[in-house]
This record gives structure tokens, C-alpha cells and sequence, in this order.
């Protein structure tokens, strides 16, 4: 298995996503390929890149301009400042619509390079190479893009899809064990939304994939991939069936966002602190068997996450908490919006339920 | 005709554009037949609305929290700040994407409102009720969203088509003579992009319509929209049909901008100075022929705009006009893309050429 090519048609943008080891150098070809064709490039590259990577895309990437942009991807600086120091830089360079942003980092690298994208002259081109485990499953795929602001993270943002994602697994190789959790965390939630078979795969098959080996992670982000591409081609917009995706993210991004997104627990740390969360409440209300309860549990123990919620959070933490859930883009009313778990492949995405509850709930993790 | 519907469909969205006499009236009725259903609405209205149309509009919305924002429009105030602002209303009111924003003014309210709405929380409901004559047959349909910065007009934005348009000639009464002028240079655009039937009625019926004779103006506005729709569903994203619309507002968008946006020169006067120098410019590289040159001409003639180019401008500030031609987001290149005019009906949308041309052209309406 060298390449696998994802085709995803939205109603806005037919574009491919490829999957492969060592792929990176063929960029050029691909692009020409793929008919994407520019003049200028701006190469937004995530400061945490190894210098070798770097230097690999560059040699690969023929564009009779090519601009870098170094940027210290973090949550506090996917802020508006980022967008604002991108515009200016391709207004110096007289970019136009037809030439091309590219984005080489982690998740948040590529949601500012995308909403940036999406917003100069009405939409540049847009390349997304993603160089996390949680990026290359994850958010370079399904056109979101967006920064933070103090009322919580991706509050500002667009919906925009990419002309092209490259996921070459062998940018995978220097990430440090919290990152790969990371980005396992959505492979994880994908294989709950799926079906159990999927959830199976990856009990079998745990060690191998959080060692990176080759075959097996390139399949288990495949998996991934083509699971979000079937439910993206069906709701760009997160009206009703995407949100499925978003199980266990209702207390993940609450939870980063009372840290104020500090480095002590990164977004995969919070998503399965979430998951840990999602299958506990849909068991208290009888959604989910105790049976797959534990099953699901066991699994998310075998991952061996240092943190556990109640070494990072403290009962005076649960307002905050609760404040942040109250603003999640799901909610339709005062309610918090839960997404929660039946079975495996079955995900009950309109759970309304008020803060005392919720509070109530988050309580016991004290006990 | 009491009132008429354009039905919009666009890949992303589907809409409808309401033109009649006093239908503002029937609101809450059209939001309720067309299923457009929110709790909360942000009321974006153009400080310069007369206070008996903000109150007709205020009584006939029925929502159950509404939040009024009286917005300075000018082009100054198109600006990232004014989007900001209207962000913290939305989340300091705890708006989500059920809920909605309607403008309620010219095209500057419409632009930052719609931007405003698609990037929050990646897109809230957008219901535009233009007030001018300019809005009503332009930026109200098309999803053009924007703002301007230090690079120029609408450098900033993105494209989000509403959820329905109400556009009430009513409101048009009390426009004082240059707004109208400035409506009309898109009308008469149209009728150039269209047809020579069009531009016939347009050239009968001058008078009539300058006047706001209800029947001929509702007639000229319909037919404005009909062409903007035809041209946008074939090409939302302003890939190349959709370029024709454009026909002198490559001249007119560097005018307002080296003019600082000032109040001197309306965006309707400088699409009609625009549109002069498409024609003689089409005329002079024999792209157009005299007799119909001749034609136009003798028409823009009597719709007896005062400003003329060269009291308006002097020799210096042609390097700064070009500099800003060179920044229009139709450029593909390093030359200016100028959307020219071959017959009535028939516009030359990728006429490249360079700035010098340009320069020695425009020198000519100094003698």
C-alpha cells in the first residue's frame, strides 16, 4: 500500500486527499496532476517543523515565487493578529486569486492558513499538507477553518474547502507519544461513530498503531479519512449529520478553553477526556450498555494518558467549565447540545440537557 | 405588479429575492412562508435609514429577542472594527447559528453585515433588506461580502449568499438624486451586459425611472436582478462569467480608492465614469463601433451626472489610479484585466494589458 487517493466531492469544491508514505516528493507532479496550477506560493510552515521537512517541500515545490511564512503554531496565536500578518503579506506580494496558500503544520496551522485563505479577495487557493497524526485525520479534512478569541476557539471562522490535502505518513516519524495520543484520540472517536467492527480493529491493533507502523497506521488513517469524507459530502455545514463527529467535543473544547489552552493538556488529551466523558453519561442514562461501556473504557485505559481530569481540574474549575459549554456553535437554545453514544455506530447527536445536570455529572469525576 | 420573486439557486444556497411596493410590511409572513426561523436576530441598520422605515421594520419582525445596531455606513466604517463590533454583540448575546443577522440599509450595511455572518461561528442566517437603489439591483444579490483596508476596497471578505432578500421600492423615496444615479449606473450596466432591447427600454424610459415611477422602476430593477441572477448561478465564484458584471468597475474601484473613498465621488459615479472609459477604450482598439460608442455615449450624457473626470482628478494622481487598478482581484498576472464591451450584450472579459496603456488612456481626458 503506497498511495491511497480520497476524492471528495462538497457542493463548493471537488478535491482529493492522498495518503501515502514518502509522497511529499512528488508535490510538483501531483499538483500538476490535479490541474492546480499558481504562480505565487505563500508556504505557511509550522515553526515546530523539523528543518529537513522544510527543506524537502521546498526542493519540491516549483512555483516561480515561493514566500515562506515561519509561524508558532499555538492556540493563542490562531487569533486574528495571525490572519492580519498573513493578509499583509500577500498584499505586499500582489497575490491574486489564482495563486495559492500552502499550509505545512499541525491542525492549527492549517485552520489559520485556511480561514486566511478563504478570506483574501474572497478565496485563494488553498494546499493543505498536514504533519500531525490529529491534522492528517482530522481537521485537514471537511473545509473548517478558524481562530480563537476570548469567548473560545474556533469562534471566528469560515467553512472552506481545501484544492488539495497531502498526508505523507513519514512526517509522522518525529512526533513526540502526547502527539500521536492526539491524533488516535479521532481515530478512536471515528471507530465509535462507525461501526464495531472498526472499534475491533483498533483494540487489536492498538500498539501498533501508536508505534507508527507503517502499513497499519496508514490504514487506520484511511479509516478515518473516507469515514469523515462520507459524512461531509452530506453536511458541509454541520446542519444535523456532521455533528456527529463531534462526540465527546462538547467537554473537550470546554475543557481546553478553561485552561485557556495551555499546553498542560493539548486538544487529543481533551478529546478523550471527552470520549471518557460522552460513554460514561450515555451510560448513566441508559443510552449506552454497560457491557460496551466497559469495553469502550477498557480501551481508552490501555492508552495510558497521563492526565486524568481530576488531577487537571478542581471543583471551582466546573463553572468555568460549564460557561465554555454553554457557547458551544451546537447549542440552539439555552440548553448545552450533548453528543452522545447508543452503540457503536450510533450516535445520538440532539441531546438537550441543562448546566445543572451536566454539573452534576462532572461532579462524581471528584469522587 | 404588487410584488415579484426571483427564486436564487445557488450551489450553496438557495434564496429569494422579493421586489414590490410596500411589502415590508409582510415581514414576519415572507420569513415564516420561506422557513426562516430564528429566535434571536441582530438588526444591522444604517444610521442614515429615516426613523419612520427603522420602526415600520422593528413592528413587522416578530422574533423573540431583537437587538438594534445603528451603524455609521461609509466606507471608512467598512473596516475590520466595525466586524468586530458587530462579533461581540452576537456573543455577548449569546447568538448561535440558528439565530440571525438582518441589514437593514445600502450596500456598505449589506457588505459588513454579511461578512459579519459568515464568519461567525462559520455562519450564522443572513436576511438582507436593502434600502438603496444601488443594494436592490447589486450587493444585495450574489453573495459578495467584503471590506476595505489600506490595498483597497473589499480586499477582505468572502462569498455568502443570503437566506432572502426583501428589497421594498418603497424605501427608495426618500434617496436624495445622486444615490439614484448611483443605482442606476448598475442598471444600465445590466442592460449593456444584456441586451440591446434593454438598453432601448433604459434609454425611453430615463426620465421615468430617475423619477421612481413605481411601475418602470420596478420593472428596471427586476430586469437588473434577473441578469445578476442568471450570471451568478452559472458562476458563484466569480471564475469567469460572472466577471462581465464588472464592466467599469476595474476604473471605478481605483477612482473611489485614490479618492480615499471620500464622499466626493460615489461608487455609482464611478462606475459611470467607469463605464466612459470602457466604452472609449472598447471604441478605440476597435472593439466597439462608433455608431454604438456614439449611442451609450449620448445616454450618460443625459443622465447629467455632474462630475467629470478631469475636475475630479489632475495628471499627479494617475500613477496612484494604476497603482490601485494593479491590486484588482480579477488580475491574473502582473497586467490589468479589463472587462471590455465588444456589442450590447457582448462584454470581452480577459482583455490584458499594461499599466502604460493604461496611463497614456487615461492622460487623454485631460485634453
Amino acid at each position: 500500500m503506497k498511495r491511497t487517493e480520497l476524492k471528495i466531492n462538497t457542493k463548493t469544491k471537488k478535491y482529493s486527499v492522498i495518503v501515502g508514505s514518502n509522497i511529499l516528493k512528488n508535490f510538483n507532479k501531483i499538483c500538476s496532476k490535479k490541474k492546480i496550477i499558481f504562480e505565487k506560493s505563500l508556504i505557511i510552515i509550522d515553526k515546530n517543523v523539523p528543518n529537513l521537512l522544510k527543506k524537502k517541500l521546498i526542493n519540491n515545490l516549483k512555483s516561480k515565487k515561493k514566500i515562506l511564512y515561519i509561524f508558532n503554531a499555538n492556540e493563542k496565536n490562531k487569533n486574528f493578529k495571525s490572519i492580519r500578518t498573513i493578509h499583509q503579506i500577500l498584499f505586499k506580494n500582489k497575490f491574486n486569486r489564482e495563486d495559492c496558500i500552502i499550509s505545512f503544520g499541525g491542525g492549527i496551522t492549517g485552520d489559520v492558513a485556511g480561514f486566511a485563505s478563504s478570506t483574501f479577495k474572497r478565496g485563494l487557493k488553498f494546499i493543505n499538507i498536514p504533519t500531525t497524526l490529529l491534522a492528517q485525520v482530522d481537521s485537514s479534512i471537511g473545509g473548517k477553518t478558524g481562530i480563537n478569541n476570548e469567548y473560545g476557539k474556533n469562534q471566528i471562522g469560515s467553512f472552506y474547502q481545501p484544492d488539495l490535502v497531502i498526508s505523507d505518513t513519514d512526517l509522522l516519524c518525529s512526533l513526540p507519544y502526547r502527539e500521536i495520543i492526539c491524533g488516535y484520540a479521532e481515530i478512536l472517536k471515528s471507530s465509535l461513530i462507525y461501526n464495531k467492527k472498526s472499534f475491533e480493529y483498533l483494540d487489536k491493533n492498538l500498539k501498533s498503531i501508536l508505534n507508527l507502523k507503517s502499513s497499519i497506521i496508514q490504514k487506520a488513517i484511511i479509516n478515518s479519512c473516507n469515514l469523515k469524507k462520507k459524512i461531509i459530502i452530506k453536511d458541509e455545514k454541520e446542519e444535523n449529520l456532521r455533528k456527529v463527529l463531534n462526540l465527546g467535543h462538547t467537554f473537550a473544547h470546554a475543557y481546553e478553553a478553561t485552561l485557556g489552552y495551555s499546553k498542560k493538556l493539548n486538544h487529543g488529551e481533551a478529546v478523550i477526556l471527552g470520549i471518557k466523558n460522552a460513554i460514561r453519561y450515555s451510560m448513566q442514562i441508559k443510552l449506552l450498555s454497560k457491557k460496551n461501556y466497559t469495553l469502550i473504557n477498557n480501551h481508552l485505559y490501555k492508552i495510558k494518558m497521563k492526565h486524568k481530569f481530576n488531577q487537571i481540574f478542581n471543583v471551582q474549575d466546573l463553572n468555568k467549565i460549564l460557561k465554555f459549554m454553554k457557547l458551544d456553535k451546537k447549542n440552539r437554545s439555552d440548553k448545552v447540545n450533548l453528543i452522545l453514544i447508543k452503540n457503536f455506530g450510533q450516535i445520538e447527536t440532539n441531546y438537550q440537557t441543562n448546566c445543572n445536570n451536566i454539573k452534576k455529572f462532572l461532579y462524581e469525576e471528584f469522587n
